[in-house]
């Protein structure tokens, strides 16, 4: 078994796919080694070192700079331990009970800026919208390759985070199958435009401006709150107040827009949270190229889907038992946590 | 907003409920506190400090030893900080498109020894079989309250995993809700019985007792397992040989040998992962009693349903994303894991 690639298994229970990614660390020696946390003096992501990546995807380069030297100002290169590979088809076998499909996909790292110290909360606005216009044209990019259903962009930053590297960087999976939240998302915001003939997201985003008790930041394209039932505390939504299903269209002044909303959040963290370890995730439409045989799904998809970023920080200690149950203790009202970072002033 | 007692609030994206407990720690001030890992010299939970936990619920003790005095070997209380309170009914009710419950339900402790310093794969068979039975009748006690439809039961080890006192405990919360994974997961196993008439479960265990490569430890009573689309390394479920939907109807006998299993696995960990931190939750059908309006759910419950363990050790760093994604990578095939658990010796 330990010579073969990854794969897709289906979770038969809990009606979700897992990557069982074979190429990984997996010796148990391997996990006592990752809890003695390791911090390296060398970064693979810092300008100088291009080499020590596997080639570059894109980049957002100096005129005249060489690909894969120095004079990038964000770089994206395949991940150097891919979960998902890039080769081959998505073939779909049964083993007994159970489903799995080869690991096909794609696992991309984004290195966001040249910085090494550079947090995205401390970084220019310009510098953010780079990152932000990399992750539109990489959505755009594996968008067309048909064998890809979602693709996941997302950041981990600090250890409790999931980071292994601290240089600024965040991770893009394209995925071959449908994540279980992307497909719960999607059918709550069907469900609500089949009866209503209205975007779920539009209608949350219209009673948070009108209540206001738990915005954190607005202005007259984007708007950050934190989630009526959020599961962590400080949980911060930030979306278009403009209905858009696909992130990947998204002009460049809204993604100056969207930047200066991100770094205005990640500040209020910052100063109210002490610089707490946090994650995001950009929720988008699935690849809209796609048409598999729930059609009905995608056909509507322009007016029941509304992009978004979500985003947490790391702070309760309270872990593995959410991963098992589902259910979520959230010490910090909405309400308060909104409060409390809308008191912070940026 | 800071007045009020804990509530439900349901997501309406991710169609989940969420507990918003306010009366634990909520200022951000008490996050940066966790961080610094307090440990105290002084233990609630030792023989001799039992008034400085509220009035216990249960107890099995020693033939003419007092209530709420020493002399107990297991021992269950409230929990000082309760995420959920008994008192009053659940009255459901909407904020504009938003639907809360309040926060009805039962949040206890079970102090599983009292020896401060005996993890559980180190206590006898005996001892860790009283602490399944008490599971078994607080299960029991609990289900005939008709506000309550769940009871979760599980473990924190370890501060990786949420423990926040080092002596031996596990938790209980009934919730006034169904837990989403439960919900899940009863549904699939409703699907596979009404196309199937069998039960998913046991075709599971059937499955993965005719091909071994992933199993762990077994008798002729119960079974321990990594499941086919483990999410984490070395994850394992343990499941009775025999159908019984019910935890709560499990004889003494079978405790024992459940305890037997349980040890096994828990010896397994620790030899093989220096000890890890790890979670169990205790999946077994809801609340029996309990017959809300979509009555099909629960007519067939005796024979959808198939109760048992999930259990895993907490050693991946990668967190956050896989909270806010629902997707999970996992380096470790659970037929590796299998193999390495099935080899230490014990």
């Amino acid at each position: 078994m330990g010579e073969r690639n990854s794969e897709y298994r289906y979770d038969i229970l809990q009606q979700r796919w897992v990557i069982i990614a074979s190429e990984r660390g997996k010796r148990p020696q391997e996990f006592a080694a990752i809890r003695e946390n390791p911090e390296s003096h060398f970064c693979p992501f810092c300008p100088g070192n291009e080499d020590k990546t596997p080639p570059e995807i894109a980049a957002i380069r100096e005129h005249g700079s060489r690909l894969n030297g120095p004079g990038w100002q964000v770089r994206v290169v395949p991940n150097k331990f891919p979960a998902l590979r890039v080769e081959g088809m998505p073939e779909r076998d049964a083993e007994g009970i159970y489903d799995h499909l080869n690991g096909v996909g794609a696992h991309e790292v984004v290195i966001e800026t040249p910085n090494h110290k550079a947090p995205l909360s401390r970084r220019d606005i310009d510098d953010i919208a780079l990152m932000l216009r990399i992750y539109r044209d990489r959505l755009n990019d594996l968008m067309r390759d048909m064998r890809l259903k979602y693709v996941l962009i997302f950041k981990n930053w600090g250890m409790a985070a999931g980071a292994s590297l601290t240089h600024p960087h965040s991770q893009i999976i394209a995925t071959a199958v449908t994540p279980q939240t992307v497909a719960l998302e999607l059918e709550a915001c069907r469900q609500h435009h089949q009866v209503k003939e209205r975007c779920l997201i539009c209608d949350i985003i219209k009673q948070e401006i009108a209540s206001r008790e738990r915005l954190v930041s607005i202005d007259d394209r984007f708007v950050a709150f934190c989630p009526y039932a959020s599961r962590f505390p400080f949980e911060v939504m930030i979306a278009p107040r403009f209905h858009h299903h696909d992130y990947s269209r998204t002009t460049d002044q809204d993604l100056r827009g969207l930047a200066s909303v991100l770094r205005d959040v990640l500040a209020r963290y910052r100063e109210a949270l002490d610089d707490p370890p946090f994650n995001y995730i950009l929720r988008t439409s699935p690849n809209v190229n796609v048409h598999p045989r729930r059609a009905h799904y995608w056909e509507s998809i322009e007016f029941d889907f509304h992009w978004h970023i979500e985003l947490f920080p790391r702070l309760t200690r309270i872990a593995g038992f959410e991963w098992g149950s589902g259910f979520y203790i959230n010490p910090t009202p909405p309400e308060d946590a909104a409060k409390y970072l809308r008191s912070i002033a940026t």
